[in-house]
């Protein structure tokens, strides 16, 4: 995968996992680039989510992300929000860059304050190991309980100029709509109005990460960060133009892999579930049916027996309260056998249709929650 | 256990459960009831709600409920609803009665038709086994995936008479607040005008089976019918009365009993577990707060793990939606090695309380949940 022009990563193991592993990430611009970022709705939201808001909001332009994974740094009180400053502090002061133009992550165990010393010692190691071919390795020390690491490429080509956009992602439980415990960091190298960008993103995180489910909870933590350095040189990318057009589809499309990528990785997932409702009065009862479905512990645990227990889609759509008449409603899907699993549901009543990702509901995914702190 | 005056019950297999275990039960009054009901909000409930809604609106009385498992009688089209009728006649001819008189509950698979030959040649086998110890009976032939027939009563004194109110009730899937797959039968000797019996009916199921969730999943054929025959011969209860209160908080202690047996019962569960919420803005986001913590897979199975990850409440508490402030929010439990578990959360922001009950999710649910058809 080619990483976009001007952008380098690095990833390290600090000693905030226990285990280990690699739990500390960079990502940096030699530029200052475009940024915009989405957050969890969560209303006890973590203290990185408050310092990278409230720098996206001074500027709108950023140089780097650093994100540490095995502590959440959620529900760390004011000390957790000082942490999350400092840590921005620190890592601006070593690259010489403003701390406004630093965006933080984490992800972890909520509740626990961050070991800020070691984040702070690791900095120097960390800036020194940048290079074009980091990502791969940042996206494996986001990993919390995922099983692969999680990065996808897309390319397009605006009035001549080859435009490359990179996403890692991690997930794996937590996952609903509007957010879960998921990071996604985005890099390219388009020229693009930071107006535009904060749209597309919008726009991208709406049709992928807003369309999937894995246990239906919603995380203190949910970050996506998108940076755009410009270094492509193509024309000015803003609202309303072809070439915006262009870059907020293929941007959809990686958000769409990367999201389709944390379902198949979902918490002891054995089973990939694409659910379509069509037919449905507008779009929005469309996604709440397919929700309802999607977060149904009977429904998911049927597909995980391969038990075509239909009565329960029919269940759930009736219980989510959207339109729906009993004499209109066709369910059908296909084989159970599969490790691909496609559900649809038409209401027969309307022209609002969605489709929804998630993951069946298993043993596994019990035994790695009751074990997990 | 005492049953009321004048009512008898009965059990038996008709053969509708493949297991050739009990699948019918009848109960019955001597003379005609003073009868009210509250059902699934389900918007695609099964036919045989549609005809104990009709029968109870003609008159509000009503003499017999018959009740199959095994199958539910739901998404079965016009042919289920006429299935169901003619199931309240065939008894109600049997019995001498007026069809209107005959209430009708099923629970079982979803989607399949009834073998309603099966059911009405059984019928007379089921009157002649009638008897006043018949309710335990019946208890144990509305159990599905349940363990354990649950069957509670309660008595009181109004003006020096006594009055007896015994219930059954089954589980223990699909159990969520707004009903569930629970069926409940009470029958009460208590001489109670109709619109205070409807009245005292839905206080006890908002103060007991609307507190308690198991998967969050709303069942088509969630039925409570109370009966009440008024052969103890009291003072008529009507509403407003000292002895309305009375025998409204009589029935809503039974109905918190059975409820509470249903978690206890609750698939797959290991634990039995009671929230209360409070400092909240008001009850109503109490409910939606202690809702959304009983709801969620993470905390559930963390209880289950006896893993004090109390993060996850905290997330479920901000993604509920409700007003709460990191800094004023206080989280406790009691310790999580016992079966009993007690969770209390105190959002310090105002007087709203509430208090739901919930089990963990186990590997045993999922179990039972993959092979249940």
């Amino acid at each position: 995968m080619k990483t976009p022009l001007g952008f380098k990563a690095s990833a390290l193991s600090c000693g905030i996992k226990r285990s280990g592993k690699p739990d500390l990430a960079l990502i940096f611009s030699e530029t200052p680039a475009h940024a915009a970022g989405v957050f969890t709705n969560n209303k006890l939201f973590a203290a990185p989510i408050r310092v990278s808001k409230a720098h996206l909001k001074k500027s709108g332009t950023a140089c780097a992300i650093i994100v540490n994974s095995g502590n959440a740094n959620s529900f760390t009180g004011r000390g957790g929000f000082k942490d999350a400053e400092k840590e921005a502090l620190y890592l601006s002061k070593a690259l010489g860059i403003e701390a406004k133009d630093v965006l933080v992550a984490s992800t972890g165990i909520i509740g626990k304050r961050l070991a800020l010393d070691k984040i702070k010692n690791a900095i120097p190691r960390l800036i020194k190991a940048l290079s074009k071919a980091g990502m791969y390795k940042a996206a494996r020390a986001i990993m919390t309980t995922d099983t692969f690491a999680k990065m996808a490429s897309n390319r397009l080509s605006i009035s001549g100029k080859e435009v490359i956009i990179t996403g890692i992602t991690k997930g794996a439980g937590m996952i609903a709509p509007d957010m879960a415990t998921m990071l996604c960091f985005i890099i390219t190298d388009a020229n693009i109005a930071q107006r535009a960008l904060k749209a597309a993103l919008k726009e991208a995180v709406d049709r992928s990460f807003n369309c999937i489910t894995i246990d239906g909870c919603m995380s203190t933590n949910d970050t996506v960060l998108i940076l755009a350095n410009g270094r492509a040189a193509n024309p000015l990318i803003d609202i309303g133009s072809k070439s915006y057009y262009a870059f907020s589809s293929a941007l959809s499309a990686l958000c769409l892999s990367l999201a389709k990528m944390m379902v198949k990785d979902g918490e002891g997932a054995t089973k990939f579930i694409e659910i379509r409702v069509k037919g449905a009065l507008n779009n929005a009862q469309a996604k709440k049916a397919a929700l309802a479905i999607a977060n149904s512990s009977l429904f998911k645990t049927a597909i995980y027996g391969e038990n075509p227990n239909w009565g329960r889609i029919v269940s759930a759509i009736g219980s989510s309260g959207v339109k729906v008449k009993e004499e209109d409603l066709k369910v059908k899907s296909s084989s159970l056998k599969k490790k691909d699993i496609y559900v649809e549901a038409d209401l027969n009543i309307g022209k609002g249709e969605t489709v929804v990702y998630t993951s069946d509901l298993t043993p596994e995914y019990i035994k790695i929650n009751a074990e997990y702190n």
